[in-house]
C-alpha cells in the first residue's frame, strides 16, 4: 500500500529530524566551544540527507495512488500534511536555497557585528541580499500555491493564515490597544512605585523552584530535561523533551517565568497523539498554536492572582527572605507591570501585540517594495512613536533588535500575537468549561487545565488546522475581543 | 578524480559516525530513561543510513580506480584503510547482520536477569544463538580474507594481528605470570598491612581533582567534556572528545585514576592527525593501541612513585586529610596493590593478563567448538584456579561477569593486554628518548610525555599497522619482555 510507504517514510525522516534537535539542544547546553565547526559540518551532511528523503521522487507517486486508497480521517489528514511538507521541500530551486544559506550566515556574521556598534548602514547590503532571496522565495511559493507572496511565506509558519486575516485582527487590536495600555500605566502610576524583591538570589534555589513548578505543571522528567542556555528554547522531540533557560543572580522572576513558558511548549510537544509520532498529521499545529500554550501557561495561568497567590509564599520560603518585595500583591504587581518600552523580548502581556504589530507593517513594506531598507530605522522609530509611545535613541535597540529578518523569517512574527490571542480564547474556554480551574491553580494543582489543552489542543496534533482548531476548541474561529476583555479584566478591574 | 570521490565520501560517513558517537554518550549521560526506545529506533535509522552509505556499490569502482591514481604516502594508505572498511562493511550478508542484531539483543537482555540470579542454564541458550552466529560471521570473514576464523574475527579490532602471535606472546606471560604474582603478594605481605584513607569523599571534591588532572595531563576542554556515567567511556568524536567517570563517596581512587585513563583515550583521540580528519586513515589504529593510550597514563604514568609523590599531597590538601593511609608511601602502595581478584575489571596490571589469557583460551575453544557451552562454568573455574589461584563460587562472579560474549565480540579481550604491553614498551622508549619524563612526572608536568606519544603514536592515525607502528614508534616489535621488567621493577625492586 502506498500510504504505508508514505508513513515508513516519513517515520525515517522524523528520526533525523529528532536527531538533529538533540545535535541542537547538545549545541547550546553542553558543547565545547571548540567544537562548533566540525559539528556544524556534521549538521549540514545530515540536513542534506534528510533533505534527499524529504524531496524523494517516489513520495509524488506514493501521494498519487494514496488518494486512491480507502482510509481513515487521521490518514486522510497525515496525507495532506505529506503533500504539504513535500510541496514545501520541492517548492525551492536547490540553488536558490543555497544562496539563501549563504546570504543568510553573512547577515547574521554581519548583524552581530552591526547591532553592538549601532550601525545599521554597515548591515544594509547583507540583509538587502537576504529580502532579495525572500522576495525570490515568496515568489516561487506563491506561483506554486497561488497564495499571495505575503501569505505564501506566512503559511509556512501558520499553515491556512492569511494578512486579510492578520489585517482585520491586527486592525481591531490597534483600534483600543494603544490607549489601553496608557490607562494601565496611569492606573498603575496611581497605585504608587511596584516594590521588588532585591538580590542576589541564589542561582540553585532558582534552579530548584523551576524543577518544582516544572513539576506542578506535570512536565514528565522521565522524558524531558532543563538546562541552561544563552537563549531559552524548547527543542529535542516528543519523547524527549529538552527545555532550557538562562539565570541571573540579580532577578529570579525571568528564570521562573522562563521555564512555565518553555514548560507551556513541552507540554504540548509530549501530549502529541502518540499513535501518530513521526508522522507529519502528529505533529505540533503551527507556530501560533504552540504560542498559545507556552502563554496559556506563563501568561493566562502563571501571572494570575491565584497562582501568584500560590507561589509567592513558596518563593519567600525559598529565598528565606522577607520585606514589603516579598508580598503577594506587591509580587503580582511586579508580574503584571506594563511599560513602554523599546525591547520586544522584554514586553509585558499589554504592550507585546504593538511590537508585532509594528514589525508586521514594516516586513510588508519591506518584501514588497513600498518600504526602502535604507528607510527602516526611521520608519521603525515612525511606527514605535505611533504604537508603542516610545522611540529608540539607536537602532541597536530599535530595528536592528531581532534575528528573525537577518535570517530570512519574513510572515514569522505575526504568530507570537496569534499565540497571545489563542492563549486567551483557550484559557477562557477551559475556565468555562472546568471552572474550578483558578482555584485549582491557586493550590499549584494544574491538572484539570492540562487534562483540558491535552484533549482539546494537543491531542488534535495537525488533524485540523488552525483556524479549525480554534473553532473545534472553543467554539468559535479566533476572536481578539477575548484578549481585549482579559487585558482590561487583569489590568484594569482587578 | 575517484580518490577524491573517496574522501568525499568517507568525510560524509564520518559526519554521521560522529553523531552516532555524540547520540550514545548522551544516552549514557544526559537522555532521561523514558527515552529510551525513542532514542533506539533513531540510531537505527541512522545507522541503517551508515551503512548504506558503507556499502554503496559505486565504492567499489572509486577504489579500483582510485588505484590507479598518482598518490602520497598517506592517501595510499588512507586507500587501504578504506578498502579495508569496505570489504568489512560488504562482508556480511544482510540476513546474517539482522540475525546478529536480534540474537545479541535477546542475549543481553538475558544476561542482565540471569548474571545477577547467578542461573547460567538459563542464559546458554541465548549464548549458545549468539556462538552459532559469530562462527557463520567468522566463516564468512575467514573466506573472504584467508585469515583463519580466529583471526578474521580478531582482525575487526586488531588488524594484522594473528592468533599465532597472540599463542608466543600469552606463552611468554603464562611462563612468568603466576609465579611472579605469588611473589609480589608475599612481597607486600611482608611489608604488612595496607591503610587505606577512609571516607566519605566529597564527590564536588573528586570531580574537581579530576578536571585538574585532566588539566595537568593536557586534555583540551574546548573540544572536549567531563561526564558521570555507569560505565565509564571516551566517546564523542576527535573535535570534541566526551570522556566519563563515575563516582562513589566510599572511593576516590577508583575515579581519580578511572579519568586518567579516559583522559589518555581522549589524547589519543584528539591527537589524531588533523588534516586526514574524517577519513579511514586519520582514526585511531586499534583497539590494543588506543588502550596502550590509556594505560600509559593511567598504569605506567601515573601509579609511579613520581606521580603518586605528586598526587599525595593535593589529594591531602583537597580533602583536608591527615592520618596513615593518607602518607605518600602508604598511597602508593594502595595504588599498587596486587590480589587474587575474581573480577576482570577490577583487577591490578600485574593479574590483569591472566584474566585474559583465560578468556582468549576459552573464547578459542568456543569458537571452534572444542569447548561446549554447557561445559563453560567449569573450565571457566579451572582456568582461574591454574592462572589466578582462586577459584569463583558462584558464575555471576566467574564466566557471566562480561558482557562481550553476550554481544557477539570474540577476539577482542586479546586486545587489552596488547595494550598493557604495548604501554610499557612505549613508556620505557619514551623515557629512554626523554630521560626527563619520570621527573617531570613527578611535577605533575605531561608535556614530554604526551609530546613524544603524540608524534609517535597520535599522529599516525592509521598510517601503519599495529606491528609496525610499534616498530616506528619503539624501534622493534611487541617485545613482553618491556612488560615483564616492568612489573619485576615496580613490584619487587622499589
Amino acid at each position: 500500500m502506498s500510504y504505508q510507504q508514505l508513513t515508513s517514510h516519513y517515520r525515517t525522516i522524523s528520526h533525523l529530524d529528532n536527531v538533529l534537535g538533540l545535535l541542537h539542544w547538545d549545541m547550546a547546553t553542553m558543547m565545547p566551544k571548540g567544537s562548533a565547526q566540525a559539528r556544524s559540518a556534521e549538521a549540514t551532511t545530515l540536513k542534506s540527507i534528510c533533505h534527499g528523503l524529504k524531496t524523494k521522487p517516489d513520495i509524488e507517486d506514493w501521494i498519487d495512488a494514496a488518494k486512491g486508497e480507502s482510509l481513515g480521517d487521521w490518514d486522510k489528514a497525515n496525507l495532506r500534511e505529506i503533500e504539504r511538507e513535500y510541496n514545501q521541500a520541492n517548492a525551492l530551486p536547490t540553488d536558490l536555497v543555497a544562496a539563501m544559506s549563504d546570504a543568510i550566515s553573512a547577515c547574521e556574521i554581519a548583524w552581530l557585528k552591526a547591532r553592538p556598534a549601532n550601525d545599521f548602514q554597515s548591515l544594509c547590503p547583507y540583509l538587502e541580499r537576504v529580502f532579495e532571496l525572500v522576495r525570490e522565495q515568496a515568489h516561487v511559493l506563491s506561483d506554486r500555491s497561488g497564495l499571495t507572496q505575503y501569505d505564501a511565506l506566512l503559511d509556512l509558519y501558520e499553515p491556512g493564515y492569511s494578512s486579510a486575516q492578520l489585517d482585520t485582527v491586527f486592525a481591531e487590536l490597534e483600534s483600543f490597544l494603544p490607549n489601553l495600555v496608557g490607562e494601565i500605566i496611569e492606573h498603575q502610576e496611581r497605585m504608587g512605585p511596584i516594590v521588588k524583591p532585591s538580590g542576589p538570589f541564589d542561582i540553585e534555589i532558582q534552579k530548584q523552584l523551576g524543577r518544582d513548578l516544572m513539576d506542578a505543571l506535570g512536565f514528565n522528567f522521565d522524558h524531558g530535561r532543563l538546562d541552561v542556555s544563552a537563549h531559552p528554547f524548547c527543542g529535542g522531540s516528543p519523547d524527549d523533551v529538552r527545555i532550557t533557560t538562562r539565570y541571573t543572580a540579580d532577578d529570579f522572576m525571568q528564570s521562573i517565568m522562563g521555564v512555565i513558558h518553555e514548560t507551556g511548549h513541552a507540554l504540548y510537544e509530549r501530549g502529541l497523539p502518540n499513535s501518530f509520532r513521526g508522522q507529519p498529521v502528529g505533529r505540533a499545529r503551527s507556530m501560533g498554536i504552540h504560542e498559545s500554550q507556552s502563554l496559556l501557561m506563563e501568561m493566562q495561568a502563571c501571572r494570575s492572582p491565584e497562582f501568584v497567590s500560590y507561589l509567592a509564599p513558596r518563593l519567600r520560603a525559598a529565598f528565606g527572605a522577607t520585606g514589603p518585595g516579598w508580598s503577594t500583591g506587591e509580587m503580582l504587581r511586579s508580574y503584571l507591570e506594563v511599560r513602554r518600552g523599546l525591547i520586544r523580548v522584554d514586553a509585558d502581556e499589554a504592550t507585546y501585540p504593538l511590537h508585532v504589530i509594528l514589525r508586521y507593517r514594516l516586513e510588508k513594506a519591506l518584501l514588497s517594495g513600498d518600504l526602502a531598507l535604507a528607510d527602516l530605522p526611521s520608519a521603525w522609530n515612525d511606527g514605535m512613536r505611533e504604537l508603542v509611545g516610545i522611540v529608540p535613541e539607536t537602532d541597536t535597540n530599535g530595528c536592528m533588535q531581532d534575528i528573525h529578518w537577518h535570517m530570512g523569517s519574513v510572515g514569522y512574527f505575526p504568530t507570537y500575537t496569534l499565540g497571545a490571542l489563542n492563549a486567551a480564547q483557550l484559557f477562557e474556554q477551559a475556565v468555562t468549561d472546568i471552572p474550578s480551574i483558578p482555584d485549582e491553580i491557586g493550590q499549584g494543582n494544574f491538572s484539570g487545565l492540562v487534562t483540558w489543552v491535552r484533549e482539546s489542543v494537543h491531542q488534535k496534533g495537525s488533524l485540523l488546522s488552525p483556524n479549525d482548531l480554534m473553532v473545534s476548541a472553543t467554539g468559535r474561529p479566533l476572536d481578539p475581543s477575548v484578549f481585549k476583555r482579559h487585558i482590561k479584566r487583569r489590568y484594569l478591574e482587578q
